[in-house]
C-alpha cells in the first residue's frame, strides 16, 4: 500500500509532479490526532531530531558550565546555513572549552544556499568544518565531552559516550530501543537511527506537553525549544523555511527540517507534536507539507494563524521572467 | 494505480527514500520493447524535447544560411550549464543575425551548478540571459525567425511562427495533436505541451530508425542528433549526467534531460527511442533511471556497454567525510 500524494506541482491545468509521504500529529497522550500514510514504517529522522540530541548538552550541566546563551543553544540544534554569524558562533562555542575547528569531525561542505556560497566565493573564502550545517550540534557534542572529561577524538563514533547519551535520550523519548539493524551513518558522520514517524511525533508531543518525561529532561528539552523559538535564525538561516515557519507564529511553533524530506516539530501551547516524511526526500515538498500540517494543528483554535500557514502550503511558481507557471500545493487528506 | 518504485536511496541496511516513475523503450515500429508504470499519462517533457524544437532551425535552411557548426547545433539543443564557453557561443550565434542578448526572451538565472556560479561570483560577474540554460535553444529560435524575415519580438509566444513550427514538429513526430488543454508555460517562457511518455519515446524511435518521417525531416533530426553526440559538452556542461551518459558510448547514445525528472533519448544503431518521468521530478532519480534504461536497451547486443551503464545506475553515496553511507540505485522491473 503506497503512501498518499500529499504535495503536487502544477503547470498550466495539469499536475506535473507529485510527492507521496506520511505524517503524524500526536497529542500529549500519544494519540494520533491526524495522520496519513504509513506512520509505522521506519524513517531516518536526520537533522529533525537535533534538538533531542542536544538534550544531554543541557542535562549534563555543560550548557550552564560554559555559559551558553539562547543563540548558542539554538545553534546546537541547528542545520544552519553557514553564514558568517553561524560560523563565528560555532567557533566561539568551541573556544569556551579551549577547542577549535580541528576538533570537529563533521567534515566540510560549501553552504547549501547558493547566494551564501557565492558570497564566500566573492570574499575568496573556502569552507572549513565550521561551515558544515551541523557544526553547532557538533560544538555542543564537544562541549559536553569536555565538561564530562571524556576523550574528544572519535566523539562521532556510535560507542562514544556522546553518541550513547544521544541515542539513550531518543530511545527514552520515543519509548523504543534502537538497535544496530536500524542504524545508518549520517551526513556529518554520527549514527542515525530509523524509527516510525509516529514515534518521533510522540517524542515531540511529550516535550510539548511534559507528559511521560522525567522533570529534569522535560525542562532541558523545553529550554532548548524556547531557545530555538526565540532565536530561529541561528537554527537555520536567511530565507530558510524553518525561519519562516517559526517567525510566522513566534513562541507557538517549533519546526525543524531533516534531510531527505523530513520535518519534526511541536506546538507548545497546544501540546502537540508532529513528524512527516516525503517518500522521495524532496525538501520543497516537506516544507509545504510542514506548513499544511501546522495549519491543521492550529485548526479552529487559532484561525488567523491557521490561515497564515495554509497560505504557506500553497505557493505560486514562476519562471525566469517572473511569469506564473503553476503552483506547489500541499493538501492533507481529510481525517 | 500508482507507478512503481524505480529508484531507491539507501542508508545502512534500509531504504531511506524512494522514487516512483514510468518509462517507455520503443522500437522503430512504435512497439513497446520495455516499459513500466503509466506510459499513457500526459507528461510535460520540458527540455528533453529541445532537439525536436530545433528541427525547424535545420529544416528552414537557417542553420545552413548562418553556417552553424556542430557545436552550434548542439548548443541549440542544450540545457547548458552557463559556463564561459556556452555563453560565448550563444552570443556568437545571435551575432550571426546581427542580434544580441537583448533579443532574448528567456530570462536570466544563475548557473545551476554551484561551482560554475561560484566561479562567476569570483570574477565579479552577474548572469544575463546568455547564461540561461536555454539560451542556445532561443538563439536557434531567433536565427530561424531572422532567416524567415519574421518579427523577432515575441518569439516565445504560442502563436508566433517559431513556436507554431516547433509545436507542429512535435505533433508530427508523436502522431498526436497538442491542444491548449495540455499547454503550460515553460521556465524559459515558451509553451510546453504534455503528452504521453510513450508518444515521446515513439518520436525519438522514429528519429533513430527513420521510420514514419518525411526524408527531409528525418535528415534534419539525424544531423542534430549527430551534432549532440559529437559535441555533448555544448548540450550540457562539466560533470553533467548527459555528458557522462553520452561520453560513455560515443555515437551510440543520445540522452537529454528535462526538468521535473524527465529524460528522452535514442540509440541510433539499435533504432530505439526512450522516454522516462520520475513522478516527483527528482533529477538524481531520472539520471540513474536513464542509465539503467540505456543498459537495458544495450541488452545482449552490447554487453560491455550494458555493464558500463548498469554501473552508472548504481552509485555509492558518501557523506561529508567521504564515508560510504548507502547507495542510489535504479532497478527496472522485469518486463
Amino acid at each position: 500500500m503506497e503512501n498518499p500524494v500529499l504535495v503536487e506541482v502544477t503547470r498550466g491545468e495539469l499536475v506535473e509532479s507529485m510527492h507521496r509521504g506520511a505524517f503524524a500529529l500526536v497529542d500529549g497522550d500519544g494519540r494520533l490526532v491526524a495522520g496519513a500514510g504509513d506512520v509505522d514504517r521506519p524513517v531516518f529522522p536526520r537533522s529533525a531530531v537535533k534538538l533531542l540530541q542536544a538534550i544531554p548538552l543541557v542535562e549534563t550541566g555543560a550548557a550552564a558550565r560554559f555559559g551558553l546563551s539562547e543563540k548558542d543553544l539554538s545553534l546546537a540544534c541547528a542545520s544552519h546555513s553557514g553564514e558568517p554569524e553561524h560560523v563565528r558562533r560555532a567557533a566561539a562555542m568551541l573556544d569556551k572549552a579551549g577547542l577549535d575547528e580541528t576538533a570537529l569531525e563533521c567534515g566540510s561542505h560549501w553552504p547549501g544556499e547558493a547566494e551564501v556560497s557565492r558570497d564566500m566565493a566573492r570574499r575568496g573564502e573556502t569552507p572549513c568544518q565550521l561551515h558544515n550545517n551541523c557544526s553547532g550540534k557538533h560544538a555542543g557534542f564537544l562541549l559536553t565531552a569536555a565538561h564530562r572529561g571524556e576523550e574528544i577524538a572519535g566523539y562521532v563514533g556510535p560507542n562514544h559516550p556522546v553518541q550513547v547519551r544521544a541515542k539513550a535520550v531518543i530511545e527514552d523519548l520515543i519509548g523504543r530501543s534502537l538497535n544496530v539493524d536500524v542504524c545508518g551513518t549520517d551526513g556529518c558522520s554520527i549514527p542515525t537511527y530509523a524509527a516510525p514517524l509516529r514515534d518521533f511525533a510522540v517524542a515531540f508531543a511529550r516535550i510539548a506537553s511534559g507528559n511521560g518525561l522525567e522533570p529534569q529532561r522535560a525542562e532541558a528539552a523545553r529550554s532548548l525549544v524556547a531557545a530555538c523559538m526565540a532565536e530561529p535564525f541561528e537554527m537555520s538561516g536567511t530565507g530558510r523555511a524553518c525561519l519562516k515557519l517559526m517567525q510566522a507564529a513566534p513562541g507557538k511553533v517549533f519546526a525543524k527540517t531533516g534531510a531527505e524530506g523530513v520535518y519534526c516539530g511541536l506546538l507548545p501551547e497546544l501540546g502537540l507534536g508532529f513528524a512527516l516524511k516525503i517518500d522521495d526526500g524532496a525538501r520543497r515538498a516537506s516544507e509545504a507539507l510542514a506548513a499544511a500540517l501546522i495549519a491543521r494543528a492550529m485548526g479552529d483554535g487559532e484561525p488567523a494563524l491557521a490561515e497564515t500557514f495554509a497560505a504557506m502550503a500553497n505557493e505560486d511558481l514562476t519562471n525566469w521572467r517572473g511569469t506564473r507557471t503553476g503552483a506547489l500545493r500541499a493538501t492533507l487528506p481529510r481525517s
